[in-house]
């Protein structure tokens, strides 16, 4: 192990960087069981990093239990066992492996198309914006009231939720939003059902203030409600428009039953409709808050529409909640930057925001019809495509016998990165491995050498 | 109180407009003990406004103990001791007061000097910052690396801070950084230090996680830190450079006592240095944190040394706590737009930050000159003015026997918006009452039409 190269490369953290050399060292056996790693202080020597970018790096390794910390002696390597990383079908391809090479297609879910941007506009709008007094002031606590007007007139005529703009609360992301939200709830509520899987990040929110989780097992079909009737809690964090990660919504039969059982529990349903703009196949349904506004907490963004960097995101909160919510916020200043939000709202009112989503549905329509179609012509059976109704990504289940683990491996050996999908299960297990697969910055050029150079890795 | 005219002004909020003036109805007898308030329907029909404004006013009227709610039958006029508001002396000056006029001037603290904002910079900036590739996705949890290696550079030259980009948070605000952080703390820690008077947002912050408060007495001179030996906690939220609200600086012996204090008890002091670059008599003193990095936890913003609207704040934090911190919040999206961090970064590289600083330590130096001369001038003996030496703001202890709402509420009858300090206390009263008074975005003109105005409703 001794006199690698070692390159950083990208964007990518590089605690990450180092994290994810050393436990490629630790899979292929460089490392040996006990043998021990180069101390804090020599690696960030030879590697010209900060002690404390390697103190992350290994305390990531300690925590996935690749190594352990034994005090002053310093780390050694966990024995692992074996049916995890299958080792021997990792192939011994040192060279490949031992510089962390830039990724040439990245996956990666979680951006937005750069081309069809309409940067003139935005541009044009905020230096607008800028010239007013009011972006030289503190903002309002709960939001700048232009821009929540817009989002209540958007949420009337897309989502179907009549709310007035002293209901919604502006943020700068959903977890935050769910945090300080927490700080409400948790004064009635010790307890919290999840989707399982579902969104990681909502849960660790929940989790910092103490919620209790029950889960609630979905599948590819949606989720099975007769369960709620055993659970104790009476508040609910679900996506029904487009579930996180198979991307199934909940129909409309379902909703009114969700609506129903939170009505007699007399509990709330936490909506998180965070990226109903991009359905394909039919009009998206009508929100859960557009049902029952009384018993839905309703979250909404602008991270998959628009720009996920703006961290803009809103909750409608039910009545009364509402007031105990801005009693306690009251004095809180805003989180999210009033120059992001005047424009957002000049954009809204000028009537660009829904252009650029009917003009973004279409683009993100024909790259998702495109990808299914690459995928579904390199590996045949080998894959069921999951999700792609709706969104800017999707699950491909990998019927090859091999782990999620060795899948992104052999991916990043070849260039291209993939991503987990085992961080959104909590106990309800998927038979086979399934990747996520975000195509929503990827050219169609870049989609076929990706799906290429994956076959090409796993077959 | 029936058919009065009430127009809304300005971007007060319309509920906050509604509680002053049912507070001045109150405190003029308009509205008599035991009177019942219009219902919560009827006021929001008569003003055109939400049912849950007129709502939020009540509440805020019911919370300051000006009336009370009798479940359905609706809201009622509470006797009130005539020593807090001091009828006797409120001119019922009928046509003045029914209507909320607008403010002729605004001594509001935490607004910035527009005309001297480099709005051509940072227009450029920005617009280049648009181009890049990474600002279409989602930044990093903990902040853009760029913004923070800048930002160390920063405290290193400005503040002899020591720390490297890693160890730097950036977040929306002082209050979102406190409110994950104590998330942190309070496995360890169950109260708090506050200095009495001091930031009320802090105060609000800790008590959401369920902190208590201890409170160390802070005079115009300072704080006493005899009484530290006293308290309980081993945890401290200080501003040691520009107390709020007294402006006072700790001296260097404080100071280390202060650290010293912190590391018997292995505790945490956290420095909140929100406004240490305007200092106008001689240099700002170090920080705490560049004596003893172990023990500070250091807060700092872009709010009053840019701009508020941002929402740019930072912290710094000790190696056991951000190890902690950086698990916990590894999964937790930014909080703070990227197009904000990219821009500033890039700014601040560019050496516009710092002459930007200089730039604005000279213009609100003579602002603070001007301001304080033309007080002096015409309240001569009857005001004292407390913290002259820095920052954006003075206080003035009025010498005239009439109370903070009396004050307040004569300088709003002559369009003159001023502030109170009793918000920051806790239980160390000020013997006198001080209002607060910002000019940072006031001209000369502004400011020498608001004091004349002060003078006439008060003397």
């Amino acid at each position: 192990m001794k006199n690698t190269i070692f390159t950083f490369k990208g964007d990518t953290p590089k605690y990450k960087q180092i994290y994810e050399q050393f436990k490629l060292f630790i899979e292929q056996g460089d490392l040996l069981t006990d043998e021990q790693l180069p101390s804090i202080r020599q690696l960030a020597g030879s590697l010209q990093v900060s002690r404390n970018t390697t103190l992350m790096a290994y305390e990531q390794l300690v925590a996935e239990g690749y190594i352990r910390g034994e005090g002053k002696k310093g780390y050694f390597v966990n024995e692992l066992e074996p049916y995890i990383f299958q080792k021997s079908s990792i192939s011994p391809d040192k060279k490949q492996i031992t510089s962390v090479k830039p990724y040439s297609v990245d996956f990666r879910a979680g951006a937005v198309d750069q081309t069809h941007f309409p940067l003139k506009t935005w541009r044009k709008i905020s230096n607008r914006i800028l010239n007013l007094k009011e972006s030289f002031f503190y903002g309002e606590p709960f939001g700048e009231v232009n821009l929540r007007q817009q989002i209540a007139v958007y949420l009337l005529q897309s989502r179907g939720v009549k709310t007035d703009a002293d209901a919604i609360i502006i943020g700068s992301s959903t977890q935050q939003l769910l945090l300080y939200l927490g700080h409400i709830l948790k004064d009635d509520v010790s307890s919290i059902i999840v989707e399982d899987p579902g969104y990681d990040g909502a849960r660790e929110a929940f989790q910092l203030n103490g919620f209790k989780l029950e889960t609630l097992a979905v599948y590819e079909t949606g989720a099975d409600f007769s369960s709620l009737e055993r659970m104790k809690s009476r508040l609910i964090y679900v996506a029904p428009s487009h579930h996180s990660p198979y991307g199934v919504s909940m129909s409309i039969q379902q909703r009114h039953a969700l609506i129903h059982w939170a009505n007699r529990r007399h509990g709330y349903i936490i909506e998180d409709d965070y990226d109903s703009e991009f359905r394909y196949t039919q009009q998206p349904f009508p929100a859960l808050a557009s049902i029952d506004s009384a018993r839905v907490i309703y979250l909404g963004n602008f991270s998959k529409s628009f720009l996920p960097g703006i961290r803009l995101s809103y909750m409608v909160l039910p009545q009364p909640l509402l007031h105990r919510y801005k009693n306690q916020f009251l004095h809180f200043e805003s989180t999210t930057s009033i120059l992001s939000q005047l424009t957002m709202a000049k954009f809204m009112e000028e009537g660009e925001w829904s252009r650029h989503i009917k003009r973004m549905r279409l683009v993100y329509k024909r790259k998702m019809q495109h990808f299914v179609s690459v995928l579904r012509k390199e590996f045949e059976q080998n894959i069921s495509i999951i999700g792609e109704q709706s969104g800017l990504y999707v699950l491909i289940k990998v019927h090859l016998k091999h782990s999620e683990e060795w899948l992104i491996h052999r991916a990043s050996c070849h260039g291209v990165k993939v991503y987990p999908t085992s961080i959104y299960f909590i106990k309800n297990n998927s038979d086979e491995p399934m990747i996520k697969l975000g195509f929503s910055n990827l050219s169609c050029d870049e989609m076929e050498l990706g799906v290429e150079l994956l076959k090409k890795a796993w077959m």
